[in-house]
């Protein structure tokens, strides 16, 4: 397998593995002013409580008796104890413990030896909306949430497409994955999936919040295999430089990565929305909610019956993705800092854009004492089940 | 489920959740000067070692060949390897290394290769006691041990009732287990198996070490459960209010806690003892001693054909018990403090209590140095093994 | 069982009790400067790599497709991934990421995506050598290994022995398995294997890195088990004393030890070479290499025979000796300091040793920062593979 960089990144990138990196990249904490997904709808059941995580804090999704979701902090006023243990009564979640009842605002509304006149203060609510299958929660100040951008999953919801969701927990820090899909010179990993392909590098634009590059593949030995041609479309006696034609763009928007192929005529032929949520504090795991969409072809049953194979390819990709970047973060963690000699220009920028964006790493437990504190009562979006 | 505090006491429950507590209930210790229950007696076999952990110091009770138990230092002052792993030899232990010999004072009196006029400093004695089934240790200064009150067990060896042993491991600190006990709102809790109850405080009495609160209970809804009836006694044909005549008293005696159920004839139908072992250093995990006394009935027989149901009754119980007081810990380890919200007037003074009556948390390896470096003969009392 | 000591010993043994140790030994860490075994042949394939761990840093052990075997820091100069990950590619190894390729000097030598002018600096290489099945690499300044001393293996290459390869990994500092061996007043622990036996220490020889001690034994009741006799030779008819003429040497030779028994016409009859590689930083886990050699009798069938029984002999005792130094590792974690408390004068002298030729503890990381600054080309040793 060989691959190419365009001249003019070669150099750059062999002047660029000097460069000092004054901070850690994996001491930056993702911006918790996003909208972020927490579960899929389905894990989310009408008259229970479900208990996530966000960098962690302990939160409770609630789907009420009429199907609403609202998301609070995962903790009883009273005794600490998580209200995801909870029954849900009407619109309400009550503590399993003592009994403390809380409405959707994080309002303490009932305890029931007390009588209803003097009631303590409750817990913070968090701002929740679902869209496409999942339960997204504005994780930061609630007050920014209505002009927050909300990311576009419109090929998840456009019937030309067919979607899978999927994803998992990952041990390692939220950063190895975006360089990880960004750096397409990584396909040697997956030598024994998409046998020895070819990545070149067209050339990379960036915004203020956004980095995104354009790859062209080209197969270098072998035949291609059958499930990688159901993602990026099959090519019968194509000529080696053929498949160049096909263009894969990589792009970061923070906090969420997409990858899109479009064939020569433009048609959008693959697209993946991913994002990944930090579950502990210390942002050393996280979990992983991909949304990945492909074009129905012209006679739509053929891609329903190949998606059992597509399903298996994408897992044996994803499950090669996740080791190698576990493997990145016991590094650091036995390292202790960040030594990554990086000679591809585009990685070096997407790691300037997460640094830019991200917030330094919080000390441990300081986010609950602030929510603790501050009892905010915010306008909770709610949308029905789907 | 509704239940109520009498009048006064909602008025006082809610000003007091604004109390500032300056220090942390999680980080004070358990006193050392008392006899605490360091094993069950059928735990310690005739010539055989045994053993356990207080506070994080290792203990071994040996039983002799003579049937006598006697507490250690759970160590070999040579190389420092636990002398339970040894070999009882008569009224002696021999560790199991290099065969070093220890007598019931702690003293050593063989080493096999030196010769025994010359003989190193020996380890530890506790002073030891057997009662009621239970291998009693005291656990602090040995000069006190004399004056120390004892636990009264009165109702484990009187005739007219019936005792079940029990007891688990629980994860979380020992003052988690006097608040759970005590504050009987919690019914809600076991709401699978009780039913919906109404928890009534008649009141609270407090002394220099002690305090104590009587409740009443009435049903809500449902049927009494099989199970409660045989704990609480049975109502056939109970009216609504009629369960108020039985008065519950829950009583913390520092260290020790009681659970006493009286009929309006005075009558003692029921008596639970308990006391709640800290096993690790950081006193994070303790071991439960229960007694459970049941009064025998006229009958006798109906209680020995009932005990497999009240012993399934109470586990399921003890379960939920267990398993939210473990999430309590886990609450209070993730926020590192100690933010519970507490409205129940007879709980806040139940941990002034326990604030006043235990010790700050001893810094890790403390204990060890000070037993190291002080051999104290102490009188060993010895009992015969039941 | 007695044993004792002889008279002399006797009595410094009692004085050193009370000797103040200003140094923690388990806080010792043992000297790299010297060659360790770090696998066994077999288990480095050929066309294969295979990590190993020296005290907490990684190593890649690669047989290149010619047979040769090399060593180089595991982790790419890249993303710091392990190269045991990677492929083996004639006489080089590649990454598995992506693709940075490095020969047996460490020097990185294609980045198939950007060219071969322009590489960057690659990862430390290690001084190696394969020697009676076992592969050695010099962990230390690697201009120091010529001259270091390669240890003696000749029983183990002699046709005259039969030689078993053993160990596993043990959960203690290395320095407790020198104790163990060196006092042989430990028979105690081995009651069960070995019955009751008296070791009698005939005295000790000191040099600047080795301390040796010679024993002799005699049987104190029951008969001689039938694996024991496979080892130490049999004794049919013995007398009380004749068990005595041979002679049991156990010597450390910094950093490895060896247990020779001679008959008196000083044949020698068995020899054990034993050495213990930390693998952790903390060189709180050690792995045992031992080569046990015995010499084949006139008839060596029936050595051939009774093989299996002396595999089970030496893997019984081997099990007691590890348990318990987990047990001493163990007591030392919890008292956080080193309170043995040694009456034999041959242990503290094999002390001292080991706290003269080890190294203080160093901080956690500080290796790996001094192996990523410095790329040292070094000489490598190549022997074809066994």
């Amino acid at each position: 397998m060989h691959a190419a960089l365009p001249q003019g990144e070669q150099e750059t990138g062999a002047v660029d593995t000097s460069a000092s990196q004054p901070r850690d990249l994996r001491r930056i904490d993702i911006h918790p002013d996003h909208w972020y997904p927490l579960a899929w709808s389905r894990e989310v059941k009408r008259g229970h409580a479900h208990g996530v995580r966000f960098a962690g804090d302990p939160i409770v999704l609630v789907r009420t008796d009429s199907g609403k979701v609202f998301a609070l902090e995962d903790r009883c006023a009273h005794r600490q104890v998580p209200l995801s243990a909870g029954v849900v009564d009407g619109e309400s979640i009550r503590c399993c413990y003592h009994g403390w009842t809380y409405d959707c605002t994080g309002r303490c509304t009932d305890i029931p030896y007390l009588g209803r006149e003097r009631l303590p203060n409750g817990v913070r609510a968090y701002p929740c909306r679902e869209e496409a299958g999942l339960v997204f929660v504005f994780t930061g100040d609630p007050l920014r949430a209505d002009t927050a951008r909300f990311p576009s999953l419109d090929s998840a919801t456009d019937a030309a497409y067919k979607t899978r969701r999927f994803g998992q927990e990952v041990k390692c820090h939220y950063t190895f994955m975006h360089e990880n899909l960004m750096d397409m010179n990584h396909q040697f990993l997956h030598r024994r999936q998409m046998g020895s392909m070819r990545a070149r590098s067209l050339g990379r634009r960036r915004g203020e919040d956004w980095i995104e590059v354009d790859y062209t593949f080209a197969r270098e030995a072998g035949k291609q295999p059958i499930g990688e041609a159901l993602v990026f479309g099959q090519k019968r006696g194509a000529k080696p430089d053929e498949t160049q034609k096909d263009v894969m763009t990589v792009r970061t928007e923070y906090p969420y990565q997409t990858l899109r192929i479009r064939t020569k005529d433009e048609a959008m032929v693959m697209d993946l929305w991913i994002a990944y949520v930090p579950l502990d504090a210390e942002q050393r795991t996280n979990r992983t909610f991909g949304l990945l969409s492909i074009r129905r072809p012209k006679i739509p049953i053929l891609l329903d019956a190949a998606w059992p194979l597509l399903v298996w390819f994408t897992e044996r990709i994803f499950k090669e993705d996740r080791w190698i970047v576990e493997r990145e973060q016991e590094a650091h963690d036995r390292q202790g800092a960040d030594h990554n000699h990086e000679v591809f220009p585009v990685i070096n920028e997407l790691r300037a854009l997460l640094m830019e964006h991200g917030v330094p790493h919080r000390a441990a437990g300081a986010h609950d004492v602030d929510a603790r504190r501050v009892h905010r009562i915010v306008p909770v979006q709610e949308v029905p089940a789907s």
